[in-house]
């Protein structure tokens, strides 16, 4: 059973999962499947993974079987166990209780070697309904306080395997970046009796300098004090503190801004590794008002970040105003997305 | 000029360095003098580098010539520019001010390839000497609330380059990490009048699953809730806020532990890049009661990490009490030093 252990300094919350672990001398020495017939992710490997929880299946095809478009399935190596009582309880000084969560895994395409800059917006649009539906459904489990969805893409992202997916991790604490960002927009609501994420779109609006693209219902942006070159967030520009209040014709907008903004980067960096990180309202807080969803999306660009997770301290050598203005002024009108070679086979 | 702007949610302070910066292309595209003969750090080599602040120099010889043991000098590439006035101002709702700082980088041996595990301990008490040294002289500076002493050991740990250094920044804030965890200490002071990190010696002492080693005034242990495998943490025994408040006698004692702690963890992991950042009281801060200093090390290894620093939350594979266990059974004794192939010449 994996732990949640609390730093008695600082608050945080560890998952210490040593079901995960290896021997020291194995670290580094992982080796991932890249080649599509390896893959436990693709079509036509459905027995490779546990069970489907959910799937989008166009045709007909049976649970676990091909012919699915989309598939949410429990994560072979689970960070936290579903089952089981949280047991709070003190060693010590210390705090800890059972790694009691849910991890998941969505796969949003059968297909080896695409990402989501080559998807239809159908295709993004079926992968967020089902965050939506995962989220849905997960957050009535009154263990959990927080449904966290992000995505590593590419092996410097910590992408374990190489076929597009993402993950869903439903835990019984917050998050503690996500817990800042909550308690510090409260805070400004408390003083001001307004959502700091609407007095920043108004003014990356009217500023325009660090604004990626503008897709009606929502701006690409890149933050004022960013940490990382081509840091990117994508925010609803009407108030909505859950992803989950995003109506379905505002998730084509999203799916688009979503889709160009990966476009984008994949142009300027060519193809970088990223992770992407849903930041919405956590399950067990009930006011609508102080925070407002987005979606952060981090390049993982090479050499940049040493000592800064160890700090909380970050050096930008790249001032998201150039940023910006290097992703508007990509060709992104003439993205040419990867060839397509399943599309067939899955339809038959 | 750089700039260190403030995220208006969280209270971060970024470092935007433009200087530093480079066109997107080039991300990754660096490349690194491995050979000694191309190294700015190297013996010999002193005209690649500014001209030193201070150096350990044991025979005679002139600044900025052979013969040195250690030197320090500002980066010359710096995220801080030590000229000027922090002039901080509103940006509309943002904040920032100018990226005033000091950047430092302590070369700490003559001899490429050598890492403190190779090192003497007179060796290792002459950069900790240094560093306390540089302290002393930039606290006089009132612009100045943190001095920031970390080490990037090898390419994944953000080295650039790979003769061993340690590198110095001083800051008109807090680091934000640093600051929770000072905060942290204080609220637990308040309400118990008592320092945290005296009670977490005491119970790791008593507990002895996470203690690595003892030597006499300090511990090196493995923290219970660490957000890394290996993540080690070296104390001193009594209360002292500051690493200025070492004697000379527990400096050696402090120089044997950390050479011990990384003779151990290069045993174990096969020389994994790591980073140590130096934690102590703000020179802002003047309560000594409640921080208590410390040096804590994160071997970088492979794959561990991916959405990690977007949302603070932690998924360690490896048990505290199983890594302590491993570095404490390694063959330590038994180390052998690399060979030295320099010191004749620096001697002549």
């Amino acid at each position: 059973m994996p732990e949640l252990r609390k730093d008695p300094v600082v608050g945080r919350w560890v998952i210490v999962s040593a079901e995960r672990g290896r021997r020291p001398s194995a670290f580094g020495a992982l080796t991932v499947p890249s080649e599509a017939s390896m893959c436990p992710f693709c079509h036509g490997n459905e027995s490779e993974t546990p069970p489907e929880i959910i799937a989008h299946r166009p045709g007909e095809s049976e649970p676990n079987e091909k012919g699915w478009s989309l598939r949410v399935f429990s994560n072979k190596y689970p960070a936290l166990i579903v089952e089981g009582e949280l047991a709070p309880e003190a060693d010590g000084l210390y705090d800890r209780m059972h790694g009691v969560g849910a991890h998941e895994v969505i796969v949003d395409t059968p297909e080896h070697g695409i990402d989501i800059a080559d998807m239809t917006i159908d295709e993004v649009k079926g992968f967020l309904s089902a965050f939506r539906e995962r989220m849905i459904d997960l957050q009535r489990d009154i263990r959990f306080r927080y449904i966290l969805i992000f995505r590593n893409y590419g092996r410097a992202a910590g992408a374990s395997l190489e076929h597009s997916h993402s993950q869903l991790i439903a835990t019984p604490i917050v998050p503690k970046r996500i817990a800042e960002k909550i308690e510090g927009a409260k805070r400004y609501y408390d003083y001001k009796d307004r959502c700091v994420y609407c007095d920043i779109i108004r003014q990356e609006i009217a500023d325009s300098s660090r604004i990626v693209s503008d897709h009606d219902a929502f701006i690409s942006y890149q933050p004022y004090a960013s940490r990382f070159p081509f840091e990117t967030c994508i925010i609803p520009k009407a108030h909505q503190s859950s992803f989950l209040e995003l109506t379905d014709h505002d998730m084509t907008l999203f799916a688009e801004s979503l889709r160009d903004s990966l476009r984008r980067l994949k142009l300027a960096l060519n193809n970088p590794p990223y992770n992407f990180i849903l930041c919405t309202r956590p399950v067990s807080d009930e006011s609508h008002n102080h925070f407002h969803w987005h979606l952060e999306i981090i390049p993982r660009l090479t050499r940049v970040a040493g000592f800064e997770w160890g700090t909380g301290f970050y050096i930008n050598p790249t001032k998201p105003e150039d940023a910006a203005r290097f992703m508007r002024d990509v060709d992104v009108k003439n993205y040419q997305p990867a060839e397509r070679k399943l599309q067939r086979k899955v339809v038959e």
